[in-house]
Parts: C-alpha cells; structure tokens; sequence
C-alpha cells in the first residue's frame, strides 16, 4: 500500500459502462436559470452547436410550459442529428405537448422525497407510485422512448426508491434518471449509490446533480466512474440556482483525469462555452475550469520559469485541447524571467537601468491590477530607448453639441508632433462623433483601426468614475491598449483612444 | 444493499480528524490570480475578516518576493488572532524573509514530480529530498513550525512522494501538506491516497487543492472525510488559473452534506465573498454555490411553488445560514402561482383579464431576459387598473454642450401632467448635466433619489447599443427599475431614468 501510483489507483476503481451518453440540458435546465430567456432562434443555435459537438442527446424544452415551446421543440427535433427530448410531469396532457411536439423520447419526473410528497405534491408513497407506472405505461403506449426521474431522488428513503424505480422498469422505463436536485450528494455516497443502482438494475443509469456545494462535477464523474451510462451536463454549468453539472468540465476530466474518450469534438468547447454566454447573459467567471479567461493564464514568476520551460509544469492539459489559448500576463508577480522572455522575444535589447525601469513601470501598472498586452510592453520598452520621451499626439480643445434636433457634433483640436489640427465630426452619439473627428484628424499619420471599445460597467451615481479601455490595431498588425478614467464618459472614451494611438505611433517610428 | 439510505452511507464512510484546520490562502494563493494585485490595507482588510470568521491559519504572502510583502506579513501576524503563515521556497533566502517579517509558521515546498525535477528545478530525485530536509532542519533550528508541501504531488511516483515525505517528517516537518498544483486529482483517488498517508503518517496531513477540471471542493472534502487534518482554502476560489477549493463552499457542504460543524461564523461568508469579490476584482458568476446572486433565485413555476410552500423542497440550507437572502424573479419560467402569491402579498386584487394582461406582460419582459422588481410588478398591475394608461412625464427636448472649457451643460424640457417645462443645468459630464436638470424639473412632483445607475459593459464600437439600468426611490421607500437602450449613452441615460420615474408616479397616484 505504501505510495501506490495515482494512475493505478484510478486503474483498480474503474468500472465503466460500455458507453457513456451526454445528455444535454442547456435549453432546459439551463433556461431555467433565474433571469435567462431565450428566443427560438438562439434554442436552435444552441442546439446545432451541441450537435455539431457532438452530445448524444439534447433536452429541448418542458413542451407543455407553451405554444412556443412545442413549437421550437419541434423545430430542433427536424434540425439536428442527436436525439431530441422533452421533459413531462408525469400527467397525461404533459406526455400530449410531447407528442405534439413529435418528438420520440420524453423524461418525465415525479417527486419521490419526502418533502416533495408532503409539501409539494401532497400525496402517498403509494399514489406516487402508481402515477408514476401510469404516465410510463401511456407513454409506451403512444411509442415514445421514457427516461424516468425520481426528482430529489438523493433525499428519498434508499428503500423507496428503489421500489420507485422498480416499479418504472416493469412498466417498460428505458433509463432511470437520478436526480440530485438541490445538489446534497457527496463523491463517495455517488459511489455507493451509483454501484447498488447498477447491482440492482440492467435499466440504464442516468446522473442529473446540482452544484449548490460545488459537487456537481465530482458527482457526476464518480457516477460514470461506477458504471453510470449517462450524465446529464449544461454549457457553463448553468440552470436553477447554482446550475448543474458543466458539460466542458465533464467532458475534458473524462478525457484527461480517467482517459476516457467520448465521441466529443474537444476543440469546439471554448466557442460553445462563449457563445452560450453571450446568449443568456450569464457570465462566465474569469477562473471558471476549463473555458475561463484565466484558464490558461500564468502571471506569478515561478509559474510562468515552469510554463517557459514546459508548459505542462502548470497545466493540466494544453489549452488548444478545448480551442483555448495560453496568455502570460505581465503584472505584479512577473518575474524577471518572464519579462526577459518577452523581450528577446521582440529583439529588444536593453542595458541594466532600462531593464529595471521597465520592470518597476510594470510592477506599478500592476499594482493597479492592470494586465499590459504585448504592444504595451513594446512601447513601454521603446519609450525607454527612445531618446525623446515624447507623446506624439495631445489633445488641444474639445467641444460637444448633442441633443434631440441634429446629430451629435464634436470639434476636436490636436496637437500631432507638435502641428495644431481642428476638425468636427457627427456621430450617433458625442463619443462617436469625437472619436469620428480624430479619425479624421490623424488620417494622414496612421492608418489605425478600434478594435475594441469598452466601457467597463459602472455602478454608482452619474458623476461616478467611468473606465474606458480601448484597443487599437495599425495597418501592420500591431495592437495596443488605451485605457482612461474620468467622470465624464466622452472625456474617457477620447483620451483612451489617443493613449491607445500613442502607443502605437512610438511602436511604428522606431520600427522604421 | 437494497436501497440503503444516503445518511447510512455516508456514516459508514466517514473517518475524521479530531480537529479539522481551515487554512486559507486568499492573500498568497488568491493573490496570483492573473490580474489580481492588492494593496497592504486591502490585504490586512481581508485577514481582519478572516480572522472575525473564525479560520485557524492565514497565509498571508510569499515574504522574499519583496520588502514591502514582509512589512504586510508582519502587520497582519501583529494584527490577527489566527496563525499567521508565511511561504517560502525551500531555501535559505525565502526562509530568513519569513523569519524577517516576525512570523512563526512557514509553509515551505518543492515540486516533486518528474515534470517539475526534470524542466523546472533540474534536480535529480536524491538533490530534492536532501534540499527538502536542509530547508526544514533550517526552519526548526529557527524556531519555526514547518507545514511541508510536495508541489505537483498528485503527479509525483508514489513511491518517491512518500519516500519525501517520509524525509521531511525525520527533519521536523509538523504537518505534510499534498498540493494537486495543477488540478488532476479525482475523488476516489484522493480518498485511496488520504487514506493511504494516514496509516504511514502520524503527522498531520493537509491538502491544497486546484480547480482546473471543477474538482477542488469535491477533493478537499473527500479528503476531510478519509482524515486529512487540514485543508487549504480561498475566499470565491480564487488562486492560480482557475483557482483553489472554496472557503464558503467547504465550510457549508461540511456543514450540511457531511453534518460537520468547524467553529465559523457561517453568517459572515456572504459578506466576506463579496467583499473580496469587490476588492481583488475578479467577480462571482451569478450561479456562485452558496455566495452567487442565484443561489438562492428562484423563476420556474414548479420550484416557485413548491418554494412556496416548504423552501427546504427546492433548497438544501437556509440563506440565512450564510447572510445570504432568498429572491423570487418573476419573469418568463414564471407560473401564475407566484404571481397570485406577491399580488396576494401587495393587496392588489385584478379581475382574470387583468391578471392575464399582467402575466403576459411580464412573459413579454421575460422574453427579452428581464428581470422585474416587486415595484415594476406593482406599477404594471396599478396601470392595469387604473382607467387611463399613461406616462406621467414624457422627454420633449434635450440640448448639450460639454467639451474642455466649461461645465457640460444640458437643457431639458419634459412634459410633467401634460405641462411643460424647461430647465439647464451643469455636471461634471453630459449625463450627470443632463440628470441634474431633471432632478431639478421634478422637484415638485416627485422627491427622487437615484440609487444605482448601471452602464452595461459596452463591447463593440463607439456606436454599440449603451444598455443603461438605474433603480429610483422615493421618500416612502418605493424602488423601481428603469431601463433604456441606445446608441448615444447620454440618451440611454436619460429615458432610463424617467422610466423609473414614471413607475414611482404611478404607483404613488394609486397610494394616494
């Protein structure tokens, strides 16, 4: 026993099921997270991406909720290759809008708990039971393919749910779901579980856990790990409160922790998982596993030495794996290494004082908690060799007029390498209208394009502080950042596009 | 084995330590996120409310990282009750740094696995284990007491990790810690290797664990579960890449799933999330476990009813456990359930046809994902009553001025009742202008605060849609929503702001 390998501890534990399905419930589940709506036509984008993903299974939608519903059921069930489903109480007129719905496999769902009976449904062990065998039995009948769910199946007394579930299988259920629906269940009493469902039943095994303790993922890899023959996954993990188990953590564990292998196109989770976000409006956490912004990134000197010498030091997987990629973030624990890396990477050369004023601007940006794209840092180097520490461009006068009558009008006057330009512009508003004027204003000096404009979310009062990051790219590729803070959100948005304009001239003098 | 009972399980596999040490290293571990940089006021602000939480251990920097990480370490170990910790690697210079900032406890490691001898330390197997032992007999001789950690040891050959370990415990070492550095770790196979050093060791074990594949929280409690004496934490999971396992998620799931109480004051974790959420900048998704603004939302008719009636059928603990509170969202999943409930619970009695009007307006607000207060809901169901329905005060001019030499300045004329009115006013930017001459239009009729003005983050060009969203008040305590979105933010701004404003008019004419 003493110091056995992880790799065979995992070996001995194993005991899978000949094949494993995903089920996906981002359009169910997942929709009914507190705030998230969708249209059809984003039900129908999402379910083509899982298709093209490749889930074996997509939840569509609960067909008796409305008109719409069965509607778009429909519409994803013509659409798509994996199978669809739709959830049903187990009543008659819901097993109906699954049929209207013409669609072939329905998951109906009955509470088994006792609070479930008692508060909810207000019903015996005995008229569950046996409102549970009807729906099953009038779905056979009607030919549909039945996933059963003994809902908050993790507190229900063990021997009554197994004579649940007994009695489902002998009305013909074709896989047992298991619910743990306000996410209670631990890893090692999945395990258990899992092993006497699977001892006691030849029916399918399907997982549906909750993340209220973050153990959804865990629980769910537990299961397939003890012969469950599904999990039921979301994109980001999303759904009622905390959401459910994450498809891309389910599916890239399975992979790189247990080395099982789905028939699962990998490299398409990054874009899946974002599209997602855009969609129903709930953000994806910076440190979310797998698809986060900081999933791939090292900024600590010590991580980034390892990263620099083997990428796997600091990383489980490689980040194209999932489509994602690597970032090393200049900021406050840079190292020097890191830093060094980076500049003999642009063949930037600079003597001992240099070095270190670069590393101390760095130091201090980052202590602000700024992150310095890699045109930054050319420019913070450049600026440093450069003999002059000059700004190209100044910002001389600004007027505004806005209102109700004509567009937007902005006068802005410049000072470009020392010359005074003025010009004004119209705009849909008097951000636009000035950036508008200073396009034109510099067009004869580079060629630079806004890439991206952001205002970072403001909370607080009218004159609260509003800050702006902008990044601007010129004709030969190269990229920087601009960033302002001000109370007014025009002055904002013109100085950070000059900071940002700034940048990038220094960059092109020295390069020519 | 027939259907055991999940409390019956989870007893039989429980094998705990005497005493479970909580260690959390939000201001070592939490601060390498990319991006995060925290000031020593922030740092001792953290630590101060650790402390008040009850945690047994703070590790509070890497003191030889730099003068100024020492002075903060030694500040906060002068400050706190708990252990202050303080890492360092496994030589000479980085032990004096922590003996330098006055602290007593250092937490020490070197990476063990092939991949960290082989391309980070360049050390053969015997060079690790005699650095390992130099470095705690150093740290004993010093007076210190030495938590030892074996980096990257769940992809270290077991023989070899226990072979260091075994080591280290010769030296001195007073507790062993394991680190998942980069998160491969599974449940079952942390409860085989828990298991596996608590019947070699008598000295106490920790673990640190990473979340790369949504796996830390579940490891960590497995762990506690098999023995392990310690676990190391942080507040919202922050840490390297995707982070460590989550203080609020391991203190309540061991409270409510394994029926484990530490001595926290689990009240203050909803405060303390979001505090360092606040500071370090790195923001909690909605769908958070325990701290998440959905935690404890509820939107679908079957969960708002079974809430309804007994909350326990729909949520595993309480949100009062941990200074959390409960929502209902009306919105598109919404039943006429709980719409009946807060109309009940507003004393606002409709007829069927207006009950059906309301439901399908908020179905229609749903449907574009929005979310409604109980004052939106009064003033859609007070309109529906009320004979004529109308907008108290509509925007019937607007004039701006800003620029760089005097104050933005706006002229708005509003029609309040069917009169109109004009004024001008100054601010420190358009929007602030235009809203100070507002304020002072309404004075009159309405005496308004504004409580929170949200930009949406703006991505896209300076002429994307500004989604603006602001809360009113009154002097009775009425809060309604406004929301506007537009091109020109400063418009957005301003139709936002009346539409709340024309809610609480609604609503306090039928006051009245």
């Amino acid at each position: 026993m003493y110091g056995k390998d992880m790799e065979t501890i995992k070996k001995e534990n194993m005991n899978l099921a000949d094949k494993i399905y995903i089920f996906d419930t981002t359009l169910r589940d997942g929709e009914q997270a507190p705030g998230v709506a969708l249209t059809v036509d984003e039900k129908i984008q999402i379910a083509q991406s899982l298709d093209k993903l490749g889930v074996d299974k997509i939840e569509a939608g609960f067909p008796a909720s409305s008109k719409g519903e069965i509607e778009s059921c429909r519409k994803i069930h013509n659409l798509v290759d994996c199978t669809t489903v739709g959830l049903a109480r187990t009543v008659f007129k819901d097993i109906d809008a699954v049929l209207d719905a013409d669609l072939d496999y329905m998951h109906t769902f009955i509470g088994t708990s006792p609070l479930h009976r008692d508060y909810k449904l207000k019903m015996s062990k005995e008229k569950i039971i046996e409102t549970a065998i009807n729906a099953v039995e009038y779905g056979k009948d009607h030919g549909l393919t039945i996933e059963f769910s003994a809902e908050d199946a993790t507190r229900t007394e063990g021997d009554f749910l197994f004579d649940v579930y007994r009695s489902v299988v002998d009305a013909g259920a074709d896989f047992l779901n298991v619910p743990d629906t306000v996410g209670v269940l631990t890893p090692i009493v999945t395990k258990q579980l899992i092993t006497d469902l699977k001892n006691e039943f030849t029916t399918p095994i399907s997982v549906h856990f909750h993340n209220d303790f973050g153990l959804a993922t865990a629980n769910t890899l537990t299961a397939i790990e003890c012969g469950a023959n599904q999990a039921h996954v979301t994109v980001n993990g999303i759904g009622e409160r905390t959401g459910n188990s994450a498809l891309e953590e389910i599916v890239v564990a399975l992979h790189a922790a247990y080395g099982i292998d789905l028939d699962i196109d990998t490299t398409q989770l990054y874009n899946i998982s974002d599209s997602v976000s855009r969609i129903t409006g709930i953000k994806k956490p910076v440190n979310k596993p797998i698809v986060g912004d900081n999933a791939f990134a090292h900024e600590s000197g010590i991580h980034v030495h390892g990263i620099l010498n083997n990428a796997l030091t600091y990383e489980p997987i490689s980040p194209e794996l999932v489509g994602h990629s690597r970032r090393i973030i200049i900021g406050k624990h840079t190292g020097a290494n890191a830093l060094k890396s980076k500049l003999d990477e642009f063949n930037i050369d600079l003597n001992e004082e240099q070095f270190d004023n670069v590393f101390s601007q760095i130091k201090a940006l980052g202590d602000k908690g700024k992150t310095i794209t890699d045109s930054d840092l050319k420019s913070l180097a450049i600026n440093e060799i450069s003999s002059a520490k000059e700004t190209p461009i100044v910002l001389k006068g600004l007027g505004l007029l806005s209102g109700a009558i004509v567009s937007s009008t902005a006068t802005v006057k410049l000072e470009i390498y020392g010359e005074e330009k003025e010009t004004s512009a119209t705009g849909v508003g008097p951000v636009d209208a000035a950036l508008n004027a200073i396009r034109s204003l510099i067009q004869d000096t580079l060629d630079v394009e806004l890439e991206e404009y952001n205002v970072e979310a403001i909370t607080g009062g009218t004159d609260a502080l509003a800050e702006v990051f902008v990044i601007s790219s010129d004709s030969e590729g190269n990229k920087s950042t601009g960033r302002s803070t001000n109370e007014d959100i025009v002055m904002a948005s013109i100085l950070a596009v000059l900071d940002s304009i700034n940048k990038l001239l220094l960059l092109q003098r020295v390069n020519q």
